[in-house]
């Protein structure tokens, strides 16, 4: 779907950010759907820590969109990316320790995530402008993500296993799918 | 080779593609020399997955310089690049996977390669050409690839191992060494 | 400490480099700290190869750095990335190995590590020039960390696993914090 909105609309030219967020989406629901690559959590439920390998893909094509539109110079895109990756990149690995040295990692994701923030909101004195709508969906959906990985079976459990995909489910469909056909709609 | 023919023709100063394709292809044939990371398939035989983690390298250097030499404008070979790792990752999935869900990604895997042939085929209108030889040449040899791996023990076994790894080989050699030394000569 | 000098200096629009370096080098000394994902030695002592893992990014972004500060063009800068990479992914592999296979990687290492160093000291005929003393900096830096590689488990065993461990933090301190430092106070 998104391949065919992006091949037709006035972004033409631009890269196709949203083909490649749902195909990698694609990948790691079917990744998950197989239930391969799974550890045990202390609880004994699963944890799907592919789920954050993916999310490094996908989220920096979002990032590096919203920077793209908010038309931040090039070496804060690249800051944008890199900060991303590495959220999602401790993400992954305080999913894939099940020890209490993961709340080690789920402080380091938080770290890069203020510095993804930070870099996005910042004002720059070379032309770009905040787009203030898109950035407080991004602080206010994106931040639900480590919300349910605190409750889920990978925090402190307090949500069973099937709670928490329902909740990751909504939030990629709001953040990933729904924020794509918003953006295609506003150009 | 390529660091020789490179460093003194035209493309002095333009990315060194042959001389980084050959090198991942090196470590490459070493880490399978080495039967390093095999996996047992259905028929027995070992699986030699790492090639398609090298390939991501490998073959998106190699579509990147194709993309280039083809004139695309940037988001296109932005877009070349992310196609074809993910051809390449989504074949990795297929080939580490021995069971029947194996075929999910050999299925995603072909959608992003028809991506790849999609984004290089598609004439653009802002001064990009179709060099139709190297485009048709790719077309042909890269599709033997899933070929051979449908007849070989990651697919339905009808090959052995070790014609397979000479299928593999003979592929290698045209659409990387040979395919550089025809690029190297057309400049 | 990085974050903060960055943000006012004249580098101010410039990708921030050291807090990058910084963060990856952090997580991967929490990964070893935790003796998370090692390996037995020959010699029965733990194999730390995790390092080279983030060597990739963080290195990456310092001979991009140091390509950048020379003033080298992109095709250059984005040679030295994959170079870099390579450098520490064999060296990664060369440590994850513990057979004494482990030498051809080593050997791969170290072609990838000369084309490093050709490709900054290469002089070029646009406009890019030497910043000598930074050149040699790296040159006389970075070469000792293969000839601890060479001393340490991961070698020949000579010198014991927590003498290593001393020897690579003095580097990864001089290499990284040190430069970094040395970097900001230029500009």
């Amino acid at each position: 779907m998104f391949a065919f909105i992006e091949n037709r609309s006035y972004r033409k030219n631009m890269f196709s950010s949203h083909v490649f967020v749902s195909y990698l989406t694609t990948i790691s629901y079917f990744v998950m759907a197989l239930a391969l690559a799974t550890v045990p959590a202390e609880n004994g439920q699963s944890i799907y820590w592919t789920r954050w390998l993916f999310y490094i893909g996908s989220c920096s094509i979002l990032t590096l969109d919203i920077a793209t539109t908010a038309k931040k110079p090039n070496s804060r895109k690249a800051e944008v990316i890199v900060f991303t990756a590495l959220t999602m990149f401790c993400g992954f690995l305080a999913s894939i320790i099940i020890t209490v040295d993961r709340w080690w990692f789920f402080g380091l994701s938080t770290a890069a995530y203020i510095g993804t923030l930070y870099t996005l909101f910042k004002p720059s004195n070379e032309g770009s402008y905040n787009i203030s709508s898109i950035m407080w969906f991004v602080l206010l959906t994106w931040s639900l993500f480590p919300v349910v990985w605190v409750l889920a079976p990978t925090g402190f459990g307090i949500i069973a296993i099937d709670i928490e995909a329902i909740l990751y489910l909504a939030l990629d469909l709001v953040t990933k799918i729904g924020f794509g056909l918003y953006i295609s709609s506003m150009h």
